[in-house]
């Protein structure tokens, strides 16, 4: 492990259901042109309100992923 | 949307199965005097413990609604 | 309560299932050894990514417990 | 000035021209039923895109007012 | 407790005597038009200065309130 | 809006003229290549001085642009 | 001094007089377990009202001790 | 460049006008007894209000100059 | 007021007896070499200790002085 | 220098030997895809241990580079 | 890994040579006690001056190590 | 020590070296108009790049050097 470099990207994804599942589909949607993501954190939690309502969840998150050597 | 202000509170609110929960019922209550609420920011997580379990969780939320022109 | 002293010790703890999960997980094997354990803040909220998927949470507390008198 | 007792609160205006009109259209519009307002500091400066142009401003700022005696 | 649900408000207090007599003004001020105040939290502790002498105190503190239910 | 994920990316433009100014020039530029730009949140404002004046101001920004689904 | 480790801990001491009351009445309980305690720092000072009265003070402080060679 | 050192001031200007020109104010201030100021730095964006208008901004920069070998 | 420069200074004070007597302590040593002092903001809060005891506090503070036009 | 856009990127390096060889391995790495790297700052400083040893160095660094015109 | 529990420890080591040597004196010092560590991350970074030379560093770290289960 | 007073500056030295190596630098230029510097603590790590090599370390720190009775 040593020798790994990571990139790391920052992404925002949401869902109507729960904080879990808005970071589900961030790393979903992220995965079509980024490779080997290995790990993340969770830097905001916020939400749209409609009716009293929570809407949806708006969750951004930093994603790193491995460089190839 | 160019001409909206916004003003901001803050909330706390507690529930005893989840985080997303607890923002829900802070919004709920604060529904009964506050109109126009569009988003919200979690800013602290926390939650007090009774017998090493999670007895309830405490959100606080920062709020935005529209002021009215 | 004015008299009360509270030590704060950090854990992390983790769950292939949700934030909420692991938050308990760590406060379930702390429990073999501290006492008295009151509240929790979330501080930090990280996972592991294995085939583009949230393979589980890492989720780190600061946890306040009183000391005897 | 050693007894006076400040209120904050805080407010996004936005503006379609520069940061400082964002700021004086939400001191405007708070006007209406705010009194006494002192002093702000701005907190965050955002903004939208349309068409890779800065559409409008949106920037938020707290403002002290003094509460009457 | 855990259906508690709390306002946050910020006040500024200031006394020429001491930091804790600052938050206690803040406090005796703003009860006249808050009621169900549970506790503060210092945010920022400032003075201003005249002839080479603390001229007074002037002390930042977040305010938690029950809302009614 | 619930199916929308972002992208974030970093920039620093620069400008003679004002903050506003640099920010315009960092999302002129960046528009070659990238599409979809929602957002930005200035997030560090600097400036270099050459004779006691301003020669140019430095403002770096976070910006947001949807992924394609 | 340049061979010297120390180790922090978190305590929250509390009292209905003054902050530096809580600060001392946390270092004298902890002083039951707690050898060589060098240095403090004070990170967070709260508190909680009641009938608009400060009813006690609650501050946070990191705490040094030299570990033994 | 690599065997410069720098020592930085951190200065509040005022104007009645911009950020932009408070910033000015405050360097054409200071180059009456500092040389060499080469780069600055905003760290805080105030003002003050007066009739509900923005009566003056107040801005605080942080400014780098080199010192002599 | 809208055409004043400040100057900004940081010191740490220390006494026996109290977190306000550190901050006048620096204040009173600082005025031999500085004028025209107005404000100042707390940014630090530290203690030795001594036997369990609270030895002395140090304070740290920002000092900002008016610069003469 | 007053027209330049910088686009910035975080990375993670590592190195067995020191922080400095951790910096440079993430550049050389990242190099093969980024041209104009210009600046660098550290925002991270981690390590892994094994046997009670330093096992490797990772640190995280934010890179500024020029985008063309 | 993912039912693994970390309990974090705070650590201040020093060295009269480099910031790395200071950290290792601190996990070596803390070995005598501590089993299990994995991970450090590098929170302050200080030293003590004596005729304006680096008399010794002083470098805090937290250390992360496994509960047993 | 516990009628000290510190005042604090601000420095930036660099190295084509080391971390270390930079700190030094700072402090010895500094030293030709700083008398009685005490201790150090580093706010900030960077550096230039010059075709893909760390070119020389910038890195920020604070001083603070006794005031004379």
């Amino acid at each position: 492990m040593s020798d790994h470099v990571y990139k790391h990207i920052t992404l925002t994804g949401s869902s109507t259901r729960s904080i879990e599942d808005a970071v589900q589909n961030a790393l979903s949607r992220a995965s079509a042109t980024v490779k080997n993501m290995r790990w993340f954190q969770v830097t905001d939690t916020r939400g749209h309100i409609e009716n009293n309502q929570i809407a949806h969840w708006q969750v951004t998150l930093e994603v790193g992923f491995t460089l190839e050597p």
